[in-house]
């Protein structure tokens, strides 16, 4: 795997980035594609939300159990979006505003300034919103989204 | 990037899968974790759906023009669900049915059977559904989706 792009955002460091777009409408992000992979992005501007999957590349850590940022319990971490995972791959789904040849501007930026971009997916409903009935420990938790930003945890050693 | 474990599907080949999870309700999938990675597992059974991103390891082709499965025109591959992307990289958002040590049994099978797994991730709603404006090309040819399957395209070199 190879980085497609990269990602830069107004958050230089860990401390105090949003967790997810939800809670960083505001926050705007650009994106610069590898010029040779520029025609890739021929009709992405139809859709008005783009999956972007990242490397979490300020991350050293791995591991299984993590106390993910809206709790104080130890989850598994497959049951969790922290970072500190086998593969460190970050998903996360933005409104996109413009493109410009072989920049992306998008809104809802949640990752860290400079976060290589592994992959750049449009956001279809009929495939990616499915009728929910549990959402586990974070039914409670999830509340407390938009309160709540990155601590650093994940990026000690 | 190491698989994290091998998702079994009743799916022996391209040709006739089902390109969705949507489109797959019926199907189901087994992954086996590796077995030193099982108490990442934790918590995640009190979920109803998760994020399974994996790998397209029998996709031989990266192109950056795609004619997917859903149209007869080429479309810019990030604008697309197609396999051959320069990171293949798969993402289907699928129904946890149940997990018994590190087996995990779920509905919504769209991938080969063996696809090496990369990551789970808990779908929660509040972070991964948005309220969407246009979903491009994908307009008017989404509704061929569940009469759409895979015909083997992307296998060749």
């Amino acid at each position: 795997m190879e980085p497609i792009g990269v990602i830069y955002t107004n958050h230089l460091e860990a401390s105090g980035t949003p967790i997810q777009p939800t809670a960083a409408r505001e926050s705007l992000g650009k994106i610069i594609i590898h010029k040779e992979l520029e025609s890739g992005l021929k009709d992405l501007d139809g859709f008005s939300h783009i999956i972007l999957l990242y490397f979490f590349d300020q991350v050293r850590q791995s591991k299984l159990l993590v106390t993910p940022f809206l709790d104080d319990i130890e989850r598994g971490v497959f049951a969790t979006r922290a970072p500190a995972r086998p593969n460190p791959i970050g998903l996360s789904i933005v409104q996109l505003i413009k493109i410009e040849d072989n920049q992306i501007t998008f809104s809802g930026a949640d990752m860290l300034n400079n976060t290589p971009l592994l992959d750049i997916k449009p956001y279809v409903p009929s495939f990616d919103q499915q009728q929910v009935e549990r959402i586990g420990w974070l039914e409670n938790s999830v509340k407390r989204l938009s309160a709540t930003s990155d601590d650093g945890r994940f990026l000690k050693d």
